[in-house]
């Protein structure tokens, strides 16, 4: 009796030692990104020099060697430039939209932005009447005796009850990507979406839409309005079901171009063939700085490097932060990278996605795979005096999601969502919407939970 | 047995059912605040219309009769306005401060604010020499042979390391509120502080600094410096410990005028005379428009009267909206409510506070009394869908605090607070920094713990 009681305490308290250390090595990580992270500085530099860096542009170009250099900077042992194929969809001058009612006398700019993937416009514009709609379903309903010939306009708000602002996202992103086959079917010219936000502005949301051929093989242009635009259009046609817009923009698809993913490694002690991975994607829309999507991503990606070199604290796997190219309207480097894992039969403890904004850490999402998700729940108390409270099941992201069929453990870092989908995609997700201690605790967050999976995977 | 078993799943069930029916009302409550509530378009008014309302300003009066009319509007079955005597403290023309150095040619001009309640300099301005300071102990080793006749620069900085910004605030507020007199002892003639922020900006914070008597019997003036202008003057001292500061500012302490705070109710159907009541602070500083600090908790407040009135939900204990006065500078409002309290011997059930600010809804700090704490960390799995996790000990705030004395459990509604010092107290603190669906979301937090409390207490 007396030997199994000392063995029970030995286990007690060697638990209660891990947990003391456990806790007091996130301390340590903690006033490491609090004190001298560089994720706030690398940010400002990616949005304010290079600025918005669409896949294919001369812009994105140049944020692969600023990634490249700012992984050496942070203590990478090795930067590798992965090549990828990446889509290359140029917008062109500013597009236009111009709303005429015999009731309005004068004729009304509306702000309005094409979508990635959209086709031209005749040059000389296309010139139209509308007709609105509220689902796929009406849609089919009025069929191509009302649609022909008309402006498909997909007037579908965000649901503002949904706590999760991702959740109205994804019910209402149908209409932007797939709404322009889908009416091109019926003989629609051309579709206006409203922008995917419950921001009452007239901030245009840009992003990406696909044609799909077998379900129309006609490509017509695809516009998003801004909400308030939207709003203006909506209550015009309750006046006049007669009036026109007129849209023009100036879009091109070319050939697909070589980029990169950019890879910068710090090498593991015990293990160095084995890797935990966490990223976020280089690439943005034009519009915008790129900032919270995910600018914020790539940086706090960026920062783990320096934890790893800068703190003392070894890696047993060797840690990869990974900017990922073409996220936006391609998936060209996930594609690439999941390719090459497959090849080289890369051997992944856990990835993780970092693409959902630089705001204040709430959580994780983790994959039910390999038993990751029971034991992070463990860390719980951990991450407590962090006010990350939300460790729940699933989890991944858009660039590390086709590791998933190799048995990789996906995880997708949670921020607070309630500002992101007001920016999201539009000009204004410019650097100064960044605030540096949310960014900071964000990546923070990512570097102990990235430790701990490395110690106890 | 059987009778035991059934006796046992009959309380199982109602228990269940009543987590259902609480369910249910919570996401009703919600549904309320995200679609309907009036929070957002009060505080455009009040930061707006009325702006900075500092307690005697004639902004302060506006801002009272603005609140009697929104609580008339949400529903209020009745509005008080409880007189209450309030400092009164005049700012005066802007404050300087010029930067005079032999080793910098030309003069500099610092970013600067006088703190409330300060004395003015002579009308030609005050220029002497500084003496810089990191703490309390250090100001007293120097005593009075280095300090007299000079400038006391309190160089503290927040730090950073703490996860809660509350706490860097707690920590270096002091200088702020009581520097002055402590330099004053040693025959200082002015005291300036770094702003109490983590922001790496150029706005000074102002706040409350009061005079000690039993400390020093001298009044001098006390300012505070950007965190860009406390960093210039200290890299200025390295290079010229002779540099001088000229100091002007042209503030009043004038005598307490009569104000009110704005109470409106909503009659209990039960227990009309026991009260559940939330507040926030009406008054703001003068340099911005009070917008997270507090104008966010009065429109909370003031939202909760339209809850309990457009919802059907009827609450059986009478509930208070409170917009007090005089939070920043003197707390003559909480006097007059906790003097009127005693009085009158007014049964509180609980009192809520929400006055940090703005932000997306984390949790709730709740007072041990009365097993109110107790009984909310049951109300934990109803909270978890809407992202609210913290459920913590210890509550209230400046304005509810007096009635602790009389057993009433304290609340303090608690938002993310990694924003709020950035802004607090300075110009920046605009309506515009506040996002409709993170203040939406407090209000309905408030809201359903009212609902909670009025159902269990």
């Amino acid at each position: 009796m007396k030997k199994f009681i000392f063995i029970l305490s030995l286990f007690v308290f060697s638990k209660v030692d891990s947990q003391n250390t456990d806790s007091l090595t996130l301390r340590k990580i903690y006033d490491f990104y609090l004190t001298e992270s560089k994720c706030y500085k690398n940010l400002e530099q990616l949005c304010t020099t290079i600025g918005g860096r669409l896949s294919g542009s001369p812009q994105a170009e140049k944020a692969v060697y600023w990634a490249k250099k700012a992984m050496y900077d942070a203590g990478a042992d090795t930067v590798y430039l992965q090549p990828c194929m990446v889509t290359h969809w140029v917008r062109g001058a500013k597009e236009t939209c111009v709303l005429k009612s015999s009731q309005i006398k004068s004729s009304q700019d509306l702000n309005i932005i094409a979508l990635g993937g959209s086709v031209a416009t005749p040059s000389i514009g296309l010139t139209s009447k509308i007709i609105e709609v509220k689902s796929f379903d009406e849609l089919e309903k009025l069929g191509e005796n009302n649609i022909k010939g008309k402006i498909v306009f997909y007037n579908v708000f965000f649901n503002e009850k949904n706590i999760s602002t991702g959740q109205s996202y994804g019910e209402t992103v149908k209409y932007r990507y797939s709404g322009a086959s889908k009416a091109a079917k019926y003989g629609a010219l051309a579709t206006v979406v409203r922008s995917m936000s419950s921001a009452k502005n007239d901030s245009p949301h840009t992003g990406a839409m696909g044609y799909d051929s077998t379900v129309s093989k006609l490509k017509i242009p695809s516009f998003a309005l801004s909400f308030t635009a939207a709003d203006v259009l909506s209550e015009a046609l309750k006046k006049d079901e007669s009036l026109t817009l007129t849209l023009k923009c100036y879009c091109q698809s070319l050939p697909e171009v070589l980029s990169y993913n950019v890879i910068g490694e710090v090498k593991g002690t015990e293990k160095p063939n084995e890797y935990i991975i966490t990223g976020g994607h280089l690439d943005s829309w034009d519009n915008g700085q790129g900032a919270h999507d995910d600018g914020a991503g790539v940086v706090q990606s960026i920062d783990v490097l320096g934890l790893f070199k800068k703190t003392g604290i070894k890696p047993k796997h060797s840690v990869r932060a990974i900017a990922f190219m073409n996220e936006e309207n391609g998936l060209g480097g996930a594609k690439a990278y999941a390719k090459e894992t497959e090849e080289k039969k890369w051997k992944h403890i856990a990835a993780i996605e970092t693409d959902a904004g630089g705001f204040t850490p709430r959580g994780f999402n983790i994959d039910t795979l390999t038993g990751l998700y029971k034991l992070a729940l463990k860390w719980k108390p951990l991450f407590s005096p962090y006010f990350i409270e939300n460790i729940d099941k699933d989890g991944g992201g858009a660039d590390i999601g086709p590791l998933e069929k190799f048995g990789v453990p996906c995880i997708g870092y949670r921020p607070d969502g309630q500002r992101y989908f007001d920016i999201h995609h539009t000009a204004d997700d410019t650097f100064d919407k960044v605030n540096k201690r949310e960014l900071e605790l964000g990546a923070a967050a990512i570097g102990s939970l990235i430790y701990l999976i490395d110690k106890y995977k």
